[in-house]
């Protein structure tokens, strides 16, 4: 805990130097002021966030956090968690949307078993099991504090050993059966709404199902009564284990002010209890998109995030952030690439 | 006209028999049914548009028509019409956001002057300008119907000949000052709206010039009284040659099955003429963002496109076009790459 705290303290606002700069180079780029939208604020942010006027986002991840939830022994999935390392075994083997995806953006695909219900072996698997799935939270704690601890610091380690690899631009994803409800509920204690506004039909449950996954999520939550300041409380209780790995990626990227790409609405779950720990951790977190779990909206407006893409997502594996790369990239080559008026000898409007 | 004629009736429909082989191959590869959402509309589309079950989008351009404006003698743009041939000369030179973008994308940058008001050349220039700009349309037509006809004739031959040289994704871009304007007079006849509801800041003009430059399209169109109901009628009174350069882009395109990202508003008002003159066009559209000009909602409402991508754009160029070709490769290469249920050893919903 001291350790997570010394972090959490480490992580410090963009530099508004370097916006500013970010910003008077945008001015003198051949466009009218502001035309390119988005792409000069992300440029803007990307220059707050590293330090750099002119940044780049070459060496790219995907960190994919797999994890089993023992809350699936109440039905709330459209799939059975046999799914969780099937599907784990695919990301290694190159297979799953993530990896065409990260092959499209470049980015390398880290997959980490921090809690399968099964056992997994790979070369290129990173075996950081803290337990054999969660407790099903709609009876006891979903974790301990130690465990939860212990998967936060898992996922700081796997972000700082990238980093000392080198990486630029980082992306948030995870597979885990039984996820979205473990996400439902942790945002409808962190975010102090009713569990329907937050629950969504996950792989795809139909209309009793959901009704069912509501009520487990109510149960989970009244049995467990989490004390909603203390976000770790919350996480422990009711969240999954991948989610609190993402927690630790998190906090650790904004700590080596590395921007984020959050993915869908249980990146986005993980996003908002770092947040909760440490607010200034929103200065360097990208939205990659709008998914179609209709909590994803409540926790991004929360957050203030307004999402890159939306293109009806639902997912997961990261798959929505790191097609959202591309934008990042598109906004730091924009920024990098073109002309100044007066190198391209173009009139500007207040020049002419 | 016979030539147009005859190129208008060889634009087909999807062929479905595809783009039903695309959504089965689809319901098997290892994600949730329709997890991927417009990802897997995109790819069996394109399926559909190629009649190919596993479509690439390797060979790719943005075709770049450049021209100029008589109506900026009214004094509508932010910008001096120097402008136009400085940055023909940028996107030669490679200073552009479209270089950038289109660097990032893969794509070549076809830069066709098909009507700057000044002497152009590079060994990169396509030089093939039917006049030194239109007239000014508050005081004549823009164009004579025998201009429109070879503007369009151009953008034919031109994408013909990318097409021999193998092309399978285009992107329509344009470059010339005063351009929103004859967009929204375009726009205004075709969608049979007031001049206000489709007219906008272009480049940046205040809200006095805002008000002038509605009332400039108001004459113009009252001056010229095209005929509604002839779409080269009113593309010749109110147009531009870039943008009937486009429409013989789009056209071309659609007869040779090729997919089409439009750009922003000017290009869509050049997908609205093609439309108007050929509605089956549609089939082979993607509509590459949604500009801030406020017209381009409602070509897209008419044209029934929802656009890809949504980050406040209004420079054109393409550029909204290109930074959504990464969308389609992304749709095209989880479509491709994906493991099956089967291939993967993956517990489907159904066979669990």
């Amino acid at each position: 805990m001291t350790d997570l705290k010394a972090l959490i303290g480490s992580i410090t606002p963009l530099d508004f130097n370097y916006v500013e700069q970010a910003r008077a180079r945008q001015a003198q780029l051949t466009k009218p002021a502001g035309s390119l939208g988005r792409l000069e604020e992300i440029a803007a942010q990307v220059a707050g966030i590293t330090r750099s006027v002119i940044p780049v986002v070459q060496r790219r991840a995907v960190v994919v956090m797999a994890a089993d939830h023992g809350v699936t022994a109440e039905g709330v999935s459209a799939y059975p968690k046999d799914v969780t390392p099937q599907m784990v075994l695919n990301f290694l083997a190159g297979g799953a949307a993530i990896n065409a995806l990260a092959r499209q953006a470049h980015a390398d695909v880290i997959v980490v078993d921090i809690g399968v219900a099964a056992d997994l072996e790979h070369p290129n698997l990173l075996s950081r099991k803290v337990r054999r799935g969660t407790a099903n939270m709609a009876r006891e704690a979903a974790m301990s504090e130690v465990e939860v601890l212990q998967a936060i610091n898992i996922g700081i380690a796997v972000l700082e050993n990238l980093a000392e690899q080198g990486l630029d631009l980082v992306a948030t994803g995870e597979m885990g059966i039984g996820n979205t409800t473990a996400a439902s509920a942790l945002s409808a204690c962190l975010l102090d709404v009713p569990a329907e506004y937050v629950t969504g039909r996950g792989t795809g449950i139909d209309d009793q199902q959901l009704a069912h996954k509501v009520r487990i999520i109510e149960r989970a939550i009244a049995h467990n009564a989490p004390d909603i300041s203390q976000p770790l409380d919350v996480l422990a209780k009711l969240g999954g284990l991948e989610i609190a790995g993402l927690v630790g990626v998190i906090l650790a990227a904004a700590s080596r002010r590395i921007p984020i790409i959050i993915d869908g609405f249980i990146s986005s779950a993980a996003a908002l209890v770092a947040w909760s720990l440490a607010p200034t951790v929103r200065d360097y977190l990208f939205a990659g998109h709008l998914s179609v779990e209709r909590g994803h909206r409540l926790i991004l407006e929360k957050l203030d995030l307004e999402p890159l893409l939306n293109l009806n997502l639902r997912l997961g594996e990261g798959t929505g952030a790191v097609l959202a790369m591309h934008i990042i990239e598109g906004a730091l080559r924009t920024h990098k690439e073109m002309a100044t008026f007066s190198e391209a000898s173009v009139s500007n409007k207040d020049n002419a």
